[in-house]
């Protein structure tokens, strides 16, 4: 029998990257006390702060909810979970009702916003409209309705659910596609005046331990896909990293620390790159920014 | 049959990144015209410079030979064949052979500088007295000798046969590995007061057009491996970079042009890495050199 590194107990994961084995229960003690020193490393929160949470009703932002609602006594948080209603037929539903039963379960008020009210379509209807591809929609008007709805609900951060792999496969394919840009955007969660500083405590957490913690601690997570998930190149990237770990232990920390050694120096690219969008005032990489570009080519071609 | 986009002939060549065919004469033209623009937009030689070429034997290497003596009458260029002689037993000795004669047919002086003669003991001899492997010694010692070299017999630059897919691999190693160190030092070619500057005339030629450039044009150039090549980590990158440029045609590039965007922010860097070795004096990002450093502990071993 292999055993829990702790209490000698059989152990049900093998953290390669250290040799630690864990038994059930101190996995999950593990793990909560390893996304709260995340958290303290980074001074993602504040006492008293009222925080927004991203909430899909997937593992990762379930997992985060639950973390955070444990805080929030002792910290004395305010949370508000925020779903985005992209508008997508027989998925959506069922997600927004899971959290919905999760947020009541755990008394955190849960706030929807819907692309169809604040954007006139639905992402179905904008995928009909247009030859682009959902995720160019769905990325650009969700980080937009994400920022909006946490600035409206007075929030001071906005919590996502991003775990380790998201963000290294992130890293990873910026730096493939040699896209500064959003290489350096990534890391920024300094705010603006417009823009809620974003907070990731999953960021050091492998989705394989969020998986396991979500299962262990019974969140009633769903695995369904995205229906038009396909992200051919992140699958790519995914898969690639995924083969590299498994040979190399710990090769995403230290994809995740490189990056955030290499982000200091690109501190004046930043400066250089946001300024505000003609059309809207929102913080813009370019003249006018995506949403009101992707919005001015949907009501011409509706 | 697939043609040449050039002259219509049948195409022996397809690049893929840019949808160009080319047949042997005009594979050969853009391949010769492609590196000199690369020496052109990097500004890498300068008329009448005397240019110390670092010589191994293989493909790259004499490809590089042969195309900067191509131009060295135009540019009045002295140009300065250096091979470094490890001592590894029945390698080393047949490609220098084949150096030399290939030196010889295009006039071109060539010096042999041992690692036995310069620090006391043959690669083989190294391997022997430590634990280390064989790629550490000869990393750092092969480095420092052809610096020596260049110095020694004057040469303004120092040209190495990198291509597109050694520079890749590197800048990719040291994403993943986080070592931004590495990065950096990858990336320097300014030179020194010690350090003669480097250039890469072929960084921008995939490994696979030097291959067929070789051949076509009749390089008696060795594909031969060195018999201590394991690298069991670059050749996983490797495989991996190129199923990667398989499925997006021209990710090489982008890799390479990303790295480019991002060096220039890393300057401040630079400036904080690079003192002096405080037993030899040469440029070294810690209080002594590794060469010292390794030279004291074979010292220390035998």
């Amino acid at each position: 029998m292999v055993s829990c590194s702790i209490c000698g107990k059989r152990a049900c994961y093998h953290r390669r990257y250290s040799g630690q084995r864990f038994c059930a229960e101190h996995f999950v003690e593990y793990f909560e006390g390893k996304v709260k020193k995340t958290m303290l490393r980074y001074r993602m929160l504040a006492r008293g702060e009222r925080i927004g949470v991203a909430v899909s009703g997937g593992k990762d932002s379930l997992t985060l909810l639950r973390i955070l609602s444990k805080l929030a006594e002792k910290l004395n948080l305010e949370l508000r979970a925020i779903l985005i209603d992209e508008g997508i037929a027989n998925y959506r539903k069922e997600t927004v009702e899971r959290a919905r039963r999760f947020c009541r379960e755990l008394g955190i008020p849960l706030e929807v916003f819907s692309f169809k009210e604040h954007f006139a379509y639905t992402l179905d209807e904008m995928v009909k409209l247009s030859r682009r591809n959902a995720c160019t929609f769905c990325g650009v008007f969700r980080r937009k309705l994400l920022n909006d709805a946490a600035r409206e609900l007075g929030c001071e951060k906005l919590a996502t659910g991003h775990n380790l792999d998201d963000e290294v496969q992130a890293i990873v394919m910026n730096y493939l596609r040699g896209d500064l840009e959003r290489l350096v955007r990534l890391g920024i969660d300094a705010g603006s005046e417009q823009l809620v500083p974003r907070i990731k405590p999953l960021m050091e957490m492998p989705e394989k331990e969020v998986a396991l913690y979500a299962l262990l601690s019974g969140i009633p997570a769903s695995f369904d896909e995205c229906p038009y998930a396909e992200q051919s190149f992140r699958t790519e990237v995914r898969e690639m990293i995924n083969r590299l770990e498994e040979n190399n232990p710990g090769i995403k920390f230290s994809i995740l620390r490189g990056y955030q050694k290499l982000l200091p120096y690109l501190k004046t690219y930043q400066a250089k790159a946001l300024r505000n969008c003609k059309t809207c005032g929102e913080p813009s990489s370019g003249e006018r920014c995506r949403a009101c570009l992707l919005l001015e080519e949907l009501s011409r071609a509706a």
